[in-house]
């Protein structure tokens, strides 16, 4: 199965009215930092508070009515499970979410008070998803994949098409994006929503779990387990299949940031753009900030992709960067 | 002479060129904290970080050219400094902005980073005005009121008129606006630009500087010397006598809030709607959530009117309200 931009448009008008339009920012300031217009998609406005609601609700509207009414199902510990716990909650079924025993408290009750069914399962990815699939089959309930699958990339591209659309109508073509991976459902997207374009695809990971750069390097898959890095949503040990078959055509460079990179930018964010990003959320900013992007781009999208942090985190950066 | 709606429009359409039309927020969490759906407009993302840049321009870009060449000037502490150096580098002129010696130096190096001379003159607001009156009369620049002044008042109220206009488009017509008062621009603003509605206006001042809610109980201007609050946008000694003839007549309720209500609003800004806002910034919102609207209301507009705060006053407050 090949994925194109079509399946990108037809996604974006699927989810048309049911995701947020979010807003582009414009920052003087930090264009001056990055030498280049900068193009911020605020997905930390996105319902949620991160791009994830795309893809989730992409998935659940996708299903036969008979299907969701069985419910949603799927296992994380981020922003997806909140995504998932949000389209169940929108289309009125039940959410069961498979998360570690030792999950932060906010991550667990904003799930929790989006009315979704927490089960709790192990410390590790593979515990969570077994145990997912265990109520999968036993529920016949639908697993919403976080990344790999047509839907969930699908959904994600969405936002890369906004901001595209979104320049274009203020007369402005990009020279590139840079997003940050995961297991690499919103850069896959991005990498539909530039296809026949002349946008050069940048995506960003933590330097401690570059799985992206690493694959990209072998030539093939290769699983690399994440050491640790700020950046709680950007630890995948691989990218997806489905994921890395349309990255590896399209990506032009694959950068890492460091968690210097990430709290500079985050602080930067909050401080010029009066938006609050999550450490995953501002990789892409960083890249910028850092001056890594090739200088003759005039405009350059960045995808602000969440903000859903600890506040102590905010607190102890604030205090650091003064 | 007495301003109106039509007064309002035309600014709107004399600054759409100029001005961002600030994305208007919409967050569910907040709604629930406030009993009532929040419109929540993000002045914090307008140029300078503050809606003082609509005045500003729109005094700018009513002078004639040969005035303007000879610059802006202007006499504040705060935000309004920015406004008017930003003015006039966007017009590529000369502006003097009279800061007070005691001046954050955050602030005053925001104001230079801009372009602006600064001059400073003693630490009270009328040692400042004497110093901008002889400089205008010595080099006959313009000052530019910070807001008693018609294309002041007009400029400030487009962000309410963008505000009204956004929820029409979404179908909703707003109940009630919510809307800061330092000396009466933005307030007066709102006031032209629900002329002719059913759009119930409420002000809110700081506790320890309610010049309008003393001066709309007494049926006259008082003065009121501000007492300390964190809210440093909104001291005011007096409402202005324009935006008092225009607020008399149409504030529905004029609310006060103290120090834990701006910091409550401030965090939650922050925590739920991911923005950054400056305690002044986060007054109307700090009457919804305190509740303190009529319960009728279905659809509130809050004017969150700017986002320029010192990192470590934000960083105190997330560490204090763990």
């Amino acid at each position: 199965m090949t994925l194109g931009l079509p399946d990108g448009k037809q996604a974006a008008t699927e989810l048309s009215r049911l995701v947020r339009r979010t807003p582009v920012l414009r920052v003087p300031s930090l264009d001056a930092r990055a030498r280049t217009a900068l193009w911020l998609n605020a997905e930390n406005l996105q319902h949620v508070g991160a791009f994830k609601a795309r893809g989730a609700l992409l998935n659940a509207l996708r299903m036969s009515a008979a299907s969701r009414r069985k419910g949603l199902l799927t296992y994380s510990s981020g922003n997806h499970a909140q995504a998932v716990a949000y389209a169940a909650r929108h289309f009125g079924v039940r959410a069961d979410i498979v998360m570690p025993e030792d999950a932060p408290r906010v991550k667990v009750e904003a799930v929790r008070a989006m009315g979704a069914h927490i089960v709790f399962a192990g410390t590790t990815s593979e515990e969570r998803k077994k145990e997912a699939l265990r109520i999968r089959d036993e529920r016949d309930a639908q697993l919403i994949e976080p990344f790999d699958h047509p839907s969930t990339i699908c959904g994600q591209g969405t936002a890369t098409l906004e901001l595209i659309e979104q320049a274009e109508i203020e007369g402005v073509t990009l020279d590139a994006i840079v997003v940050p991976v995961g297991g690499g459902g919103l850069s896959a997207g991005a990498a539909l929503a530039t296809e026949g374009t002349d946008i050069a695809l940048h995506t960003v990971e933590p330097g401690t779990a570059n799985a992206l750069a690493q694959s990209l390097r072998a030539g093939e898959l290769v699983a690399v387990p994440p050491g640790p890095t700020l950046a709680d949503g950007l630890k995948p040990t691989r990218i997806g299949v489905l994921n890395f078959a349309i990255l590896e055509r399209r990506v032009r460079s694959a950068h890492t940031v460091d968690d210097a990179d990430l709290k500079d930018a985050l602080v930067a964010a909050l401080l010029n753009a009066k938006m609050l990003l999550e450490p995953s959320g501002a990789a892409a900013l960083a890249v910028a900030l850092k001056g890594n992007l090739p200088p003759h781009y005039k405009n350059v999208g960045i995808l602000c992709s969440g903000g859903n942090v600890d506040p102590a985190v905010v607190a102890a950066l604030l205090t650091e960067s003064r």
